[in-house]
């Protein structure tokens, strides 16, 4: 047995069980995936091509694919519903696959989302014509890579807590996402908290934990 | 003029404005604080030296001193307070003051903090002794140096938002903090996000977006 | 004649020559083993193939390989047993190979071994549900990649030696195993020394010797 | 002779010869400053504390200081005037002593410079309010620490060349500096170039030659 | 939508809209090429592959690619021609792929250009004795790979302004770039700014910036 | 109460409590010693400089104070002494403060040290001359600074566990213990484990806990 | 013509021409070579595949290709030969291709090779058994990975110059080289100069240039 | 007795033995001194300040101070000269300490020094105006920290041994010398090989070598 399982979480809170596919075989994932649907719970699978999905599908027909998130969900009971916003926003295009896997993991874990895609600050307008759909929401996750910036701007624009997630997203100087990180880091903006780059899973599972807060009844 | 400050935000959130007084001169201090101090709003220092803390409790005379959180506060008006209990938790003795820069912070802005310090992973004993404080909290801030550990054992014990502090105790291999920093925003456990090495403010300032949450009528 | 090779060793201590197969040709490796077996030793080759494995079958069919630990070993003489055992122990799933090489290693040089895998610092209880394993233990190997904040843990709660080895696994600011490795280094527990990222081998070797100095008559 | 000087460019150019003294004895600056001077140019002084200042008034009484910059200057001959503004943009009032060497350079070069200080990205409206002092200028000089964002969001709000200069202010990530620099370096504005961590001179520098290209007759 | 596109800044400047194809799908490039024709403005795309030039043809069937620059470009407009000369310099003959992507960019924005190429310091005369192709420019792009002195001899001998470009040319301890990175960003020379690591791109868009400063008219 | 102080290990072990020093106020290690001491326990400190020692004296007039090893000590109790010798083993001279802090603490761990100083690699004779010294241990520390190959060479020369401890000797690429820290990780020699750079204490507490295994009856 | 080349050094110094293969197209390869040829000199490729020297030999039937060494050359002169011999030692056997690229290199610029291979610190036997070979060359080239201690045991032993050629040989926490690159610019031994990781070629070229020095009438 | 010092080696070649003093107490200094200089011969120590010289010379009083070096030595016995030339070269006014450090010892160890100083590339005529005095050399010495740039110019204008000293003379982006050491070991140019940053001595070491395989009779 290759992996400890502790199906109990999901239970007491409603959400997905979650494997990390990256650097599992195939035949680990799937193994784990019959294991955890046992206990009735969802689950769902990050970083996982079609191939995996494909052969979850065999062992679970009714899982869903999500292509540009790389995920997989496999859902057998009803997710409790949260009723803030969870907004996602970009800087650009190609953050978008880092920015859906945390879209859809927040809509996995009962969050409504709004996206807002390639707002960033070199156009500073496309921001600003856009401040309703950041304003409306609950938490706000930014999803940047090269200068990271728009996580500082955002963080300056509203009175949320700001998940910011670095993307590795860029070349040279950027060196795989460090120069996101260390800028969002070093934000002068107030309320502003990162994850690791990359991590879109980690950073809507925080503000899935955020959200939480200010519901009705927690 | 050398600074652009802005009065209107302290008056709709009822939080103090914030100096950060490193790499300012005390003149330079003290105007900031003269100035702001205008509004009626409450005034705060960050990083501020005893020296520094004199010279503004000339033109402040009830400005209070936070020796080890490196603080001073002038306080004019009420603070809204908050409900949530925002728990500050330490690895080590040595991470005491940036610890104390978060609960000085955090109380400041209106939150009930509890402190539960020196409980690092080494002896997990200690922390698992004490569970109770940090289970009462709404939001939980650790704060560590060397490796960083405690954030994931924490992370993994409960089910709220850990905002997540570097410091830079330690030494060698630890490169300033940044041993402590890799790990935190490598975590394993689900629910953490990182602020920037030994920045207890912003910490502070995070966890109090997110306490606010919860709080009744936001 | 592109290595030299000395036979010496092994007869002095009964374990087998070692191949770095990395970095090697298989005709390399092949004609180092032959060279080997010469002299009577035991034999095996770290990091090595299926491939390489089948090629050294040829000259050796008794050979034998370890499929997860990546080892093919020959066994041409009875190895000297140890009766003090080593743990060897995980944070997560992708850490089994490295764990594997040490484990195996390990058992090819005389120890029994325990492993215990997935047991990381997100879900301590698993790790304390299991301390049997590890107090049965005269040397503990600790196997963790990104905050690899096991080794801590472990080191905490034990009064044995323990051999951490950082992995590779993670992505983002692991940076390829530098956040663990970081972290192992500024272990706050006592008792912690570190090897090289991804370094199963070295992990076991250093155990194997410590282990030996535990056997009646060494 | 420990400096061989050229004294042939400032004729040619009409701007002054520049001593960079940090690292350099009070004696060897006095020493270089009197040497230049003989030719009848104008001489200035970067990273000059107080007391050079003072040595060098021995020997030039009409020398000026730049407290803030750090700048002295000894006039002989009257520069050229360029028509073109240089504006000067800092994110914070920690990144003024930077920005005042680049202004005093550029000053003492030749060029009007429009100063606007205080402006970072956590409130961009400041920003946004003073666009027009941007926008009257032929070239940009933006001066900002921490996450160095200023920079990319003035580049996409005008169309003239923009010189970034990162400054050192911050703490923790922002190693000295780096995460600024890797921020700017990664821009993803256009027309933003780079010059060295607090290097006000070589901005200006780099400022003065592009504002020249737009003067009458050059 | 997933790609907000402003089609306004062409109209103003009669330069290219321009497309990073790096990292986009080739769907994703043709139909962001698709938009971006409608409004009659020219449209390029950098870091593009043959492949997706020949998807790029299906729909605008007079695109033209530039192979060594890896640059696709369709013209639907006259571009407004500079007069001033912008020479682009490079050390060594692996550096060309970047500096053709300069060279191009410059042209489709309307610049003349000279290009200097395999003038590295290791045989300094060679650059010396074509002096006057960068005495005729009114910007110098240099492009250098490994140790970069390039810009920093070119920048000595003229008082032009030069945009330097590092590149990843070279291996070992050159770091992907970072050692012509960082020799460039301490250039002793004055006039010297950079961009980023094979930016060629972003070198063309400064040096086209500074050289309208220079055009009658502007 | 500033640290929670577990008094239990000491009674089991016979080894005395520890305190490290640095970035501790005088009066948090004189008040946390003093609290050791009531339970009968031995308390040293570590990186103790003569005036803490001076105000811990005015509390244990016993304590003793050892210079070069930056430790102070209150023996309380008997200490068990182990058999098996710990050698420790410097490159330079520069290195014998943290070799000292090595061999101070295992002495205080009860047992018996073997000093070797100043046989680094550059004069490979001196280690050769000093064989049985070595030879003669259970354990060996290895402590050097600069490029740290004298763990390598000790290690491949016995059949013991090595502790290598880098040192932050040297200057310009040593960058502060690097180099010697990367060196002992890559050790192509068997049976090389690593502390943190300086760390002379982490080394003695892993070499005692690995010597306590061949004593008689453990 | 993309390649300026310098047809003078040759016959001056009676050495090859050398083309870097590597980045560049085969088609260039040949090209450059062709050209080359025409003047008579000798050529040499360093980095070929197997591939560029095929397409090599169509222009030039006579080409030779040393395969381990990764060279191809052409010889059309009689090169003069040097009378001191050149040691080219490795600490394994995975150093050898670039240990070839040094010792082929130094063959065709005229010196007579001696090459020791796997001496590595491990077994310093192996070294010391062979120091013959060493004390008979007037320059000795060192070859190492990992954690490069070799040069500084060799450079302790001899009193010629020692160039040290740190190799990307390792895993982990050698990071492509940079911990040999650290540790032999940090040797404690005297007369230790180094080259770019892997850099063969550049250590030959070096070690040519002085050996020279010790041939009668130079 | 805390340095094991080996007087043979000296008489062997007529240099001084070398005392590294920085990081020793001026005791430990003088009486590593006092010890060398009983066996008759000279003695010289580096990185030593003006206060460990006058301790030296109450035991030695003809010894000499080089101040802009930093060196002390004691001669008791004639040095062996050399004929050819050593050249030491820098980039600017504030490498010469670094430098000073290299010609001295250079003079020490018996070889005629050239020095020319201040011939940086940013005016590459101060260099070109001044060849003689680098072609009369056998081996130059070439001393520049900020972007280092000068090795590879002079590397490429001669074919003798380039040594080159990086040294940490800059400030932001040059990371303390790391610019300038890339640098070097990117050097384009063939036959430049680099010690240590800031490290005169070991240059100079290096060239001595070099220097005497040129001399009649060795
Ligand atoms: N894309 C992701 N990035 C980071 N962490 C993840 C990701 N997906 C899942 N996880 C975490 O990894 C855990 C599962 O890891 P594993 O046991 O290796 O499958 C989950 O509980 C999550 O906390
Ligand atoms: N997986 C491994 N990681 C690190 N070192 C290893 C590994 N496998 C073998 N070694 C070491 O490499 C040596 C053999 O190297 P080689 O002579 O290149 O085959 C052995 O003596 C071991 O000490
Ligand atoms: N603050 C500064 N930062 C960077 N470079 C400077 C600075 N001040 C002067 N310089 C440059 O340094 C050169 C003078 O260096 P030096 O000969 O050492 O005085 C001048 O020509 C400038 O190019
Ligand atoms: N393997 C190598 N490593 C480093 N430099 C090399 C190598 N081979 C050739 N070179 C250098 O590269 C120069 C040729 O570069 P290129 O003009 O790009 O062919 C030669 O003059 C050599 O100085
Ligand atoms: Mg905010
Ligand atoms: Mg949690
Ligand atoms: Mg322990
Ligand atoms: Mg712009
Ligand atoms: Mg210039
Ligand atoms: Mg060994
Ligand atoms: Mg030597
Ligand atoms: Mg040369």
């Amino acid at each position: 047995e290759f992996a400890r399982i502790d199906n109990h979480r999901s239970l007491r809170r409603g959400v997905p069980e979650v494997i990390y596919c990256q650097g599992k075989t195939t035949t680990q994932v799937v193994e784990i995936t019959r294991h955890m649907l046992k206990s009735g719970n969802n689950v769902m699978g990050t970083r996982a091509d079609l191939k995996t999905f494909h052969e979850v599908q065999l062992i679970a027909p009714d899982a869903k694919y999500y292509e540009p998130a790389r995920i997989f969900a496999v859902q057998q009971e009803e997710v409790l519903k949260n009723e803030g916003i969870i907004a996602v926003v970009t800087a650009g295009t190609s953050d978008i696959p880092v920015a859906e896997e945390a879209a859809v993991t927040a809509e996995l874990f009962g969050n409504p989302v709004e996206r807002l895609y390639d707002v960033g600050v070199a156009g500073i307008h496309r921001l600003l014509m856009n401040m309703k759909v950041i304003q409306s929401a609950r938490v706000i996750i930014v999803v940047a890579g090269m200068e990271g910036a728009l996580a500082s701007v955002v963080g300056g624009l509203v009175d949320k807590p700001v998940v910011a997630v670095p993307t590795s997203i860029g070349y040279g100087a950027n060196f795989h996402g460090l120069s996101a990180l260390l800028a969002m880091l070093n934000s002068c903006a107030g309320g502003v908290s990162v994850v690791n780059i990359d991590n879109g899973f980690g950073a809507a599972y925080v503000a899935h934990q955020i959200n939480r807060l200010g519901e009705k009844g927690e």
